[in-house]
């Protein structure tokens, strides 16, 4: 039984059939930390990568950040790389560049032909948000629009008219990521992404961040997200449980949707 | 952390305060049966036994079974005893015997002190819901009032009405389970308690039913449900799952709050 849609990458589908797909984020500081840290998370059999750039020393020298790409690319195998630039309103680390800066070394990935999907804030300014529109277009890149909130978590209808809004200005992936101050917050947040899932045809990605948040990240595919974000490492935002976690309990959800 | 209440018994509290408490229902039809039963329910370690009166095929025979719930007591040693007939408008199993014949194998059962709590529904009639609360005060027996639904799942606003209106009526402990047509359902099973949880003093017990419910069995907890109902040898209702998988999500739950 599947609750959530699966993501369709240039050359292949991944599934979400039979429980969310896993991602594990890559956060080193520099090369050497990074080929430690694939090795460890490849480990543990995740289902997609994310290189969050933003954590990257060098980001601004962008013909290393393309070199190691292509170098990821080939040690990550099938497992397919989202390449992220978190900004430091959305809870991103601090970086030596400024958003054309961004924007451009997102051309030079994308085109390199290194990653699978690119993560692109809504709230990036317009005419950002469309030139990723068309490195990825031109590319073959997935673009996964995202919105985070570090500090609450907004209305429901607010959060189901993000996922709206970033599907209709042509996101192929639409993502939510907030911060629970309280149990009613984790349970909003599940109640958006199933109202959304019924409401747009992009798959989703949803989370509720902290140690109540718990509850979405191990139960979230349920109501339609399609992808869980698990240590494999180090954790790349608050509340992220191990991949075997998210497996295990994923285990017992199968077995009990089976037995109903 | 605790999200939900501890059970105050008549010699003792049994905290909910790492999780749920686990319940296993024993529905044995005679008394081999649930000797056999009893017997591999203990080895799962359950908190708690629910012995399902209602699926023992000689329950209008009195002595019999206040002879048998003083033989289960002694079996059970610490385990404490919820002693329950649901009736078949409330998903329970035909009975030979009347409504008064039931509250008065209630009397029975509780003044011999072989049980710790008694599930009564709160569709009984008033002056058989009075009856049992006056044998609980007499007895020492907890009171779990009870409502179910094995069709559907009313709006938010009608089960947190349920919760409170079984504490006005001297509930001990109010429980209700619910069946969900879809995964709104679930959310909204877990909504209300978490909202009944925030204005009843009294201890909840909720579940959702059947396959999509297993969300509730697994992190109902969280939101305020004191117990979860899991399968030590055979299920009670639909969508329990196994002991050991209430106990592992749980771990995986408790490792996440401890890390944030």
């Amino acid at each position: 039984m599947s609750f959530a849609r699966p993501l369709v990458l240039r050359d292949r589908t991944i599934g979400a059939d039979r429980g969310p797909l896993v991602c594990t984020p890559l956060v080193g500081r520099d090369e050497a930390a990074l080929r430690r840290e694939l090795d460890v998370v490849l480990g543990k059999g995740p289902d997609l990568l994310e290189w969050r750039i933003d954590f990257f020393g060098a980001i601004e020298q962008t013909e290393r950040v393309v070199v190691l790409a292509r170098e990821l690319r080939a040690a990550a195998g099938a497992v397919p790389i989202v390449f992220t630039r978190r900004s430091t309103r959305e809870g991103g680390a601090p970086i030596a560049l400024d958003e054309d800066g961004v924007f451009a070394l997102y051309e030079a990935v994308c085109l390199a032909g290194s990653v699978d999907l690119l993560d692109v804030e809504l709230s990036s300014e317009p005419r950002h948000w469309q030139h990723a529109r068309e490195i990825c277009r031109a590319s073959g890149v997935r673009m996964i629009g995202s919105y985070h909130d570090f500090q609450a978590t907004p209305p429901k209808a607010e959060l189901v008219a993000k996922f709206a809004a970033m599907q209709a200005a042509g996101a192929d992936v639409a993502k939510v990521a907030v911060m629970p101050q309280h149990l009613h917050d984790v349970l909003t947040l599940l109640d958006a992404t199933l109202e959304a899932s019924e409401r747009c045809a992009v798959p989703l990605i949803s989370m509720s961040m902290g140690g109540y948040g718990v509850l979405s990240r191990l139960c979230g595919w349920m109501c339609g997200s399609s992808v869980s974000f698990a240590v494999g490492d180090r954790p790349s935002a608050p509340g992220q449980v191990p991949v075997a976690d998210v497996r295990t309990v994923n285990e017992i959800v199968q077995r009990a949707l089976r037995a109903r």
